[in-house]
């Protein structure tokens, strides 16, 4: 195994650093988070740390970096309350990836790539037509890291598409079949397929337990 | 496609809703964090929620359930400030998920399953023997979401071992290569495998930015 201590990590060359730091949280999930401004104009990038909080009610978190330099997802999602969140399937990894270039907050990502916005009667913040899994979200609390002035959002899913023939009996979203991605490091797209399905875990009796009831202890 | 709204979401059977909120986020990292209790027992459990915060310092972040309920992992961080986070890898899917088994605090993981601890002379806490990537994490921050009660956990990397044929010449590490896998929902275990790796993305020349520069504008 190779080891890296705090002070190596710390002397090492920036992008060698980004590409080590990046890759030891494990795979990541791939997501465009769309937004609008109140001006009018759509807004749609990447991001590789939407996570799950609770299921009832049902509640996702992301991480937007420090607001130092203009960062549209995050104004437009406190301007307007609301964002959509579409995973990232093998037909559109080249288009996504390239919404993580830095263009000005009056260019929309939709009109220089080829994804495509799609909206819904109940939804101001445009869909990504596609996406075998489309959130529409309402921002609910924002919580500042002082540590490296990180921001967390959290929001609520208040609607919810998914392809059908993902959607399993039991509730379950087969991910894989919709060759949705994970992403490894910064910039590596990766397409996940299942190994197994386990179930609900229960303690296994132990020794100790065993014990407790043997009658040659009473 | 199939739609849910936020009503539909709430009026769902429970297990259903878990199924399908805890797949909406995308593909999750699968990692065991292991600690040391200061009476000296060791315990390992799987968590789906270590995120990336930010490479200098080298942080990550995690999600705790409220501790309305024993919650080992997070008492165990709080008493000691360590803790270690290790990738689960295809060799230990079964034990690793039969770690989210709930037992008593005086009973190890370690002990119940065929998962190895293995310690370094700088850790107090546990890593997971054979783990393609472990880190020794210090603990740094809590911040309590006043809207579920979940915790998230911030921690700085002060170490970090990973499988030397993994490690790349620019510091990316290659999951895939290593087996770790990612996880779909509450409890499907899947291997990813690198489809493309892109490279960092500039603007492309827009019309608008064009014009700006055509001298017939001028």
């Amino acid at each position: 195994m190779k080891y890296f201590d705090k002070r190596y990590i710390a002397s090492l060359d920036h992008l060698y650093r980004v590409n080590l730091v990046n890759s030891s949280s494990g795979f990541k999930s791939a997501n465009l988070i769309a937004t609008k401004s109140k001006e009018g104009v759509s807004n749609v990038a990447v991001f590789s740390s939407v996570i799950h909080l609770g299921s009832n009610p049902p509640l996702l978190g992301f991480i937007v970096r420090p607001t130092t330099v203009p960062r549209n997802t995050y104004e437009n999602i406190k301007a307007t309350g609301y964002y959509t969140i579409n995973h990232i399937h093998e037909a559109i990894i080249e288009d996504a990836h390239h919404c993580s270039a830095k263009y000005d907050a009056s260019i929309s990502e939709f009109s220089m790539t080829g994804l495509k916005e799609v909206y819904d009667h109940n939804c101001k913040a445009p869909f990504v037509k596609g996406a075998p899994v489309q959130l529409q979200m309402e921002f609910k609390e924002e919580h500042h890291f002082k540590i490296n002035g990180t921001i967390m959002i959290i929001g609520e899913i208040v609607g919810m598409y998914v392809k059908e023939e993902l959607l399993k009996d039991d509730g379950f979203v087969d991910l894989s079949q919709g060759k949705i991605t994970a992403i490894n490091g910064l910039d590596t797209y990766t397409i996940p397929t299942i190994k197994t399905r386990l179930p609900y875990q229960r303690p296994k009796k132990t020794v100790k337990q065993i014990n407790q009831f043997d009658p040659s202890h009473i």
